[in-house]
């Protein structure tokens, strides 16, 4: 509780979700309330990350705050191994202009905080585990099936990471040749799950973009084959306890059913109980609605901003 | 160093490799020294069973030692949650006679010792990391394909444990429908990894058992591009810093540059560069020859007995 003179804790969080399309931005503070938002469209980096930085700058002043730390949660790929020297950059991006952004150093700089560093969908996961879908779970996936396909994967209550973080969207399914002769949208692989299932391959494969697909269009039936299977794969290589789908090919939710009916007849019994019996809370929606990254974000601020204090007891 | 008269240390380990084919079992010293090797076929529980635990009595007897801990790397699928009631199981099995048998409980009664209970390739992987071809490694994978496929998996130095172990085998894969039009010998799944590519796989599309096979015969090239699009996608879900292929199939050692090569052309340079650039480094034979399961098994007897040990001090 917080008057209008007390100022019971001036330090405030910053959350990025920093996108293709668009950098979300969100002041907080340390109880993870939501002060203040906006957007801002990702053109260059010099442009984008001047207008969050100034943001965030024009923000806290404005209350008379501080900043203690930032959140990042970013599309990629980007460097997440904290002993690369190129530790908090998105790297080889197709993305035009945004290849080697060191976009970690960039608001470590302006505002000499600690900074929070993962992927667009390890930020969105954390949200989901913190306030979502995955609440309570110690393994669980979140996917987002948007202009890509990506993956958070949660076990143990830890992200998991490799040598570098997972590449779930690069995954080579099986095709239905017999009604889809479409080679998939990825520059890099004939067949993969994003170039057959992604928002854009949804697009290039019918000529228009999903959300003007009829419910009875037989695109949906073909989506749902790919991201059945892609949750069988994801079920055989990690055994969640759930999978949350998000992202904007999602907000289709006709998918739901029709993914969890080829589900159950792809994996044909081969899984735990809990999953062929409780197959509506085992393939589910974000729990979060388009604010899972922040939400994700704002967490991974807070702890890292508990990392640093407690170090410096230390 | 022990005498013939001083017996420095008379407490020995028990390490069995449980098969769906044998069981092969051995007796070691405390710093992993084997003393006494046997192997006994898998016919029912209880001949089996029982064959295993006099060869250990007798064996320890015989030098005058006791039984300080015991080992399982077992067939599945098996339950590895401790707070399951079926905790130690081998649950489901298609091997007749062998589902809901308690095999963990069976040497925890019979030795009265701690028992630790792993899956089959979960004990071979241990084994690589202890003493093999990951020694040294955070981050790998080892792939068995014999008469199925499975595979344990490291991460941050531990086994991967979701609900369940991992059943990699019965990932569905990217068929050749051109030149495979083979529906696959897996009795759940039309087109899984272990169904086109196990052993049994090899001996059902062909007529004959893979051994036979000459090294020009076109079951190898379609061989390692199963294997190869494996290796992908357990690449881009997992990032490991290397792939162990291991297990009867891959005895045809003309697999691994087939297989390399494959790889190479699917993920067409989406994976890390140490990946691109060593990939004779990354994709690799077993280091332990058939020895993999029994020197994992070993080390996790001894981690049991070390973690008893411990929380009886405490």
């Amino acid at each position: 509780m917080q008057s209008g003179v007390l100022q019971v804790d001036q330090r405030l969080l910053g959350a990025i979700e920093a996108g293709g399309t668009k950098f979300n931005c969100a002041l907080a503070d340390m109880q993870g309330n939501v002060l203040a938002k906006a957007a801002f469209p990702t053109t260059t980096p010099v442009e984008t990350l001047t207008a969050v930085r100034d943001f965030f700058n024009d923000a806290v002043s404005a209350r008379g705050a501080t900043l203690a730390a930032i959140g990042i949660a970013s599309f990629g790929p980007v460097e997440l191994n904290r002993r690369a020297p190129n530790y908090g950059f998105i790297t080889k991006t197709p993305k035009a202009g945004w290849s080697e952004t060191d976009i970690c150093g960039y608001f470590r700089a302006a505002f000499q905080v600690p900074v929070a560093f993962e992927t667009d969908v390890n930020g969105a996961a954390w949200g989901e585990l913190i306030a979502g879908a995955a609440q309570g779970c110690r393994h669980f996936i979140y996917v987002t099936v948007g202009t890509g396909i990506g993956a958070g994967i949660v076990i143990n209550g830890q992200l998991l990471q490799g040598v570098t973080h997972p590449e779930v969207g690069h995954m080579l399914m099986p095709r239905e040749l017999l009604v889809d002769s479409y080679q998939g949208c990825c520059p890099f692989h004939v067949g993969c799950l994003e170039g057959l299932a992604s928002g854009t391959a949804i697009a290039q494969r019918w000529g228009v973009n999903g959300k003007h697909l009829a419910d009875d269009h037989p695109a949906w039936d073909l989506e749902a084959h790919y991201l059945a299977a892609m949750c069988v794969n994801l079920t055989q290589c990690f055994s969640p306890q759930k999978i949350i789908l998000g992202g904007g090919v999602m907000e289709k939710t006709l998918l739901f059913p029709l993914i969890r009916r080829k589900f159950l007849e792809l994996i044909n019994g081969y899984a735990p109980e809990s999953v062929l019996t409780q197959i509506d809370q085992y393939i589910v929606p974000t729990g979060l609605a388009g604010q899972a990254g922040i939400v994700g974000a704002l967490d991974l601020a807070m702890q890292q901003l508990n990392a640093q204090d407690s170090s410096l007891r230390t």
